[in-house]
């Protein structure tokens, strides 16, 4: 420290001196590799650590523990009084008369008859409101998952031509949309789900909405020779090409149903106390438009009408599935990602009403109960159902306290299904088409894709990529693009990490990024380096070449401004949260160059896992005590104390 | 801070409080979205800054500087001389020596003309000696890709019967291995053979070396009716059922050489300065078996030999490369595949060399010249050739001095190819079963394998799968499998990343690890944990449970011990090097969760790119300035201070 040409930090480090003692780098307490094993394993699969509550309970609380935990039912049924009982029905009547045309709606959405949407909205309600743990989640068929089954199932099978093997289809998929789902919550895969992220479902939400929208043009218009394809492209060259079609009875009356829809669904949300405005005016405008259309039956046939339904509660359906080869591959590939898309729209959907109303929500047992949902249903003429966000809406906004209001929506489809059907027979398919497009404008969150372009570009980037994906190329492959996009990113940041030179700030222990904090300055001798990532296979030759450059970089501003020379090379690895064999290896060749150089190569706090790893290579064996530092601080000070003490400058 | 139940924590903190001001965390500098994305895209695409050396020169020096990075010929060839010439021409000579009989052999394990192994050691060395980076990378055939591309045409392809096929494949596929190859080097992509880390390739060698060890059993048993396939199975099953072709006089010779061969390379590796003996054995066993084959030839018919080669230099064969849709997808996959593990063989082996004889090779250029030698060679009935580890330590060895020695080499196999091929007409099979077995054991790396086993267990287990990959499934699925596994790795490590709680090293203001710094101790009122890894969509929803969970464990503990109630969480944001968009949601929800049970949340040192995105998604401001500090120590004595202020206990 003979150098007097930076007097500051020559003050800042005897002051330093002074106050530093020296801590040595402990290895994290020895454990086998099985206990490792365990806990990582525990990690990954039980983060939640779900025995926690079994510890220290008699045998008789450990079996109600275990019953509650499979069947939620019993952790609040026993508290089960009439006040909730009121709620529940107001609740769950609302919603049935938002289920009941939704239902009908979104099966044709999928391409399947009517009716299965209401059986769809009955026996899977009943199996949720015993196994779901949300008191809050309107279980039923969903667009955007009646939407990918219809696109994915009718590009190999005719809906029309093939009715009976598309049902069979239809009820396979959701089988293995079950299987899968129960799958993930059974081996407790949940982590699956997590790799749609919000920005991905963001763009894909709207792409599918988008799509939606534009098949609802069949109904609004009256087109009767429309394309069977989903993509933007086709569907509008189909509107065009079919003008002669166009009725302007459907159009007037569509569009006057769809203003009341829209209307009241601007009201209720501008004053959330009138929700219950634009959840009656689905089953209002379904009343009012059939009664339109069997009052001019006579008069015009240019509206098409649903006609003949069948009466009575769901046939049963397990001789329908089909396990054959000849579509085994479509049904799975179909029902893993309907049932990873409702899995994602249930699970989302239930987070947010149980964090709303302060209450959690388990997302493995959620699975399991969406999961064993589809099964059951898939053997009693449903498809694919799950929660759904608007519907889950009004539940709250109606009062809704448990599952019992699941109960009263199913009760109220049953009645629909055993006596109501023949009144649907006018039921006018625009009013159908009015009530998706009111239901789906909701899910285009052009706000939450301006957010993720203030705050994170790539993210925008992605969101992007699943929304053009979607509707320029195809659903499931709009949905892969955007997966891809985000693992690339993933693997990138990985790839290619971080450094950043660090400097003193100045009259303290603490060492920062120089770009960042202006008063932060160099400390002579030293080039201080923090490495922001893991250091893998796939990171670490570009790291060992990173820190080379660095420290050319470093040396030719030395030999510039006549600095004093380059002794050492401080490493922070605090971010380094993990390293492998690779990322050791490149350790070991940077320290032989920089030795080549007459650098010292010296190591701050790595973390447990590194530290252990880096003991083992005997990496620090041979780096020596005076390689290895717990602060930036400690090793500036310690080194150069030693410097001094050889008289070196 | 009136409890006084914990005196050391109060003198702990006291002290503190005089030493510790307060610094506030910096924003950095603000850059644009185009800033910010050049800044990216030069670390990802230049991260050895290229172009720094053309900085600050004239334009006469930018010319020359430029002709230099495209042909390193021009850094070296000003200042070659006689004495350089004479290693080089002695290096030369013996390299050649091991390429001509190494060519032969490689050629037949890619199911190829034994002629077209001596042509691809002619024109591709020419051509590297001239774009290559590397003074002494050798190259030539090398066994891996040649086993690769034999077995992945004779999957599809006989080369037996369909011969001209068979070739013209080949060449094609060399063509786009080069074309990917120079396309990997001029995009700059080269990080994507960061990706075959070094556990997966020794476990794909090893894998491999086996497969071809048994492919040789052919010859040096003296099978006729030997399987087309590759793995372990049908060749054992294929080698036991031909037990009456067994030839005693092809056993009996083929092990005597063998044992020749393995004796002589056992010298050569424990004697480096007896490099030549083991170099000089393969060419003097082939003249010698030759000669023997020549003496006894009226005597046994047992021996199979070569026979006829054609005589001359490499014919053209650009009108052989065949891009009809027919075979074009195998000759894409099959050249993208040996051109990726060519690639890494030949760049893996220049950065041993380099940096043992401390000088740098260049990644992107050395892949360029990879690319373009092997683009070439396609049109020069050459196949796929990189830099080959056994010969270019030989050449090392061998006193090489430039990439003259690939030049010499290749006029040694020029003349072998006009005037020697009639000599090679009566060599046995068995000699080159010989070579390629000799040169493959070394390839099995045990030594490595154990040293995996020893510093990272999952690094080990990605080994053998691609070992046993390599050895059960196929070639291509072996090494797929493997680098599956290693980013699944990085998936599930950034799907569950590490959570720690800290304490106070008393007496300092370090904080570090409770579990392995056993003189840290809690500090009362706070829970300090430090998360170690980026917060993304793929871990935020689990490092929101998970933060919870350790609030829970800890009030529960609170409970159990009397002591101080837990007022403030602390996250050290120093390891999370990103965050998203759903990362920052996670914080917001889980700020929202902690307030609802009067926990504070406060974060301390975000790094700079986290940092922004919280200041742009207003966290920073709804955390107020009591949530953000820059280090742990002043987070703690600030808060401790004010509550001190506020009376609280």
């Amino acid at each position: 420290m003979e150098d007097m040409s930076s007097p500051n930090n020559e003050t800042a480090a005897t002051a330093r001196e002074t106050v530093v003692e020296i801590h040595s780098v402990c290895l994290p307490p020895k454990k086998t590799t099985f206990q490792k094993l365990k806990k990582r394993f525990g990690d990954v699969f039980f983060p939640d650590d779900p025995l926690e509550r079994f510890r220290n309970q008699t045998w008789r609380n450990k079996v109600i523990l275990g019953l509650q935990s499979l069947f939620p039912i019993f952790t609040w049924g026993s508290q089960y009084d009439l006040k909730l009982f009121r709620s529940d029905v107001i609740s769950g009547l609302t919603i049935a008369s938002l289920a009941i045309p939704q239902g009908i709606s979104y099966a044709k959405l999928a391409n399947l008859p009517p009716i299965v949407g209401l059986y769809s909205s009955f026996v899977p309600p009943l199996i949720y409101s015993v196994l779901g743990s949300s008191k809050h989640l309107a279980v039923g068929p969903v667009s955007i998952a009646s939407l990918v089954m219809g696109s994915m199932l009718s590009e190999s099978v005719s809906p029309t031509q093939d009715s009976i093997l598309y049902l069979k289809l239809a009820f396979t998929s959701t089988f293995f949309a079950g299987l899968f789902q129960a799958s993930l919550g059974l081996l407790r895969l949940g982590f699956v789900i997590d790799f749609l992220s919000k920005a991905t479902l963001v763009g894909f939400t709207a792409g599918a909405a988008v799509i939606v929208s534009l098949q609802q043009l069949k109904g609004l218009l009256g087109i009767v020779h429309f394309t069977g394809k989903m993509q933007f492209v086709p569907v509008m060259s189909s509107v065009i090409h079919t003008r002669s079609e166009w009725s302007w009875e459907t159009i007037v009356m569509g569009l006057g149903f769809l203003i009341i829809l829209l209307t009241t669904r601007h009201i209720s949300m501008r004053k959330p106390k009138l929700f219950w405005i634009s959840a009656a005016s689905p089953l209002a405008s379904v009343v009012i438009s059939t009664l339109l259309v069997y009052l001019i039956r006579d008069k015009t046939h240019a509206i098409s009408f649903i006609g003949h339904l069948p009466k009575g509660v769901n046939p049963p359906s397990a001789n329908m599935l089909s396990f054959s080869a000849a579509h085994l591959a479509l049904a799975i590939k179909t029902g893993i990602i309907t049932g990873i898309l409702s899995l994602t729209e249930g699970i989302a959907v239930g987070r947010t009403f149980a964090s709303l109303k302060n209450y959690q929500v388990n997302g493995n047992k959620e699975m399991m109960a969406i999961g064993f949902m589809n099964m059951a249903g898939s053997c009693t003429s449903c498809y694919v159902t799950t929660g759904s966000f608007s519907r889950s809406a009004v539940n709250v906004n109606a009062g809704a306290k448990t599952a019992v209001s699941n109960i009263v929506m199913a009760s109220a489809v049953l009645v629909t299904l055993l006596f109501l059907m023949p009144l649907f027979y006018y039921t006018p398919n625009l009013i159908l088409a009015a009530i998706i497009l009111t239901a789906v404008i909701g899910l285009i969150d052009y706000q939450a894709a301006y957010k993720l372009y203030k705050v994170d570009k790539f993210d925008f980037f992605t969101c992007m990529c699943s929304f053009f994906g979607v509707l320029f190329v195809s659903v499931p492959l709009g949905l892969a693009i955007a997966v891809g996009v985000s693992v690339i990113k993933i693997l990138l940041h990985v790839t290619r990490p971080n450094t950043l030179e660090f400097g003193n700030i100045p009259g303290t222990q603490i060492y920062q990024s120089l770009k960042r904090y202006r008063e932060a300055s160099r400390v002579p001798g030293f080039l201080i380096l923090a490495v922001e990532s893991p250091i893998y296979f796939a990171n670490s030759t570009y790291l060992q070449e990173r820190i080379l450059r660095w420290t050319r970089e470093a040396e030719t501003r030395i030999k510039e401004n006549n600095d004093r020379t380059l002794k050492c090379i401080i490493l922070d690895m605090t971010a380094v949260s993990s390293i492998d064999t690779s990322g050791i290896e490149a350790l070991f060749e940077l320290r032989r160059r920089l030795e080549k150089q007459s650098l010292q190569l010296v190591l701050v706090n790595p973390v447990g896992s590194v530290m252990e790893k880096l003991h083992k290579s005997k990496i620090i064996e041979s780096l020596g005590l005076s390689g290895l530092y717990l602060t930036v601080g400690e090793a500036v000070s310690d080194l150069s104390s030693t410097w001094k003490a050889h008289g070196q400058p």
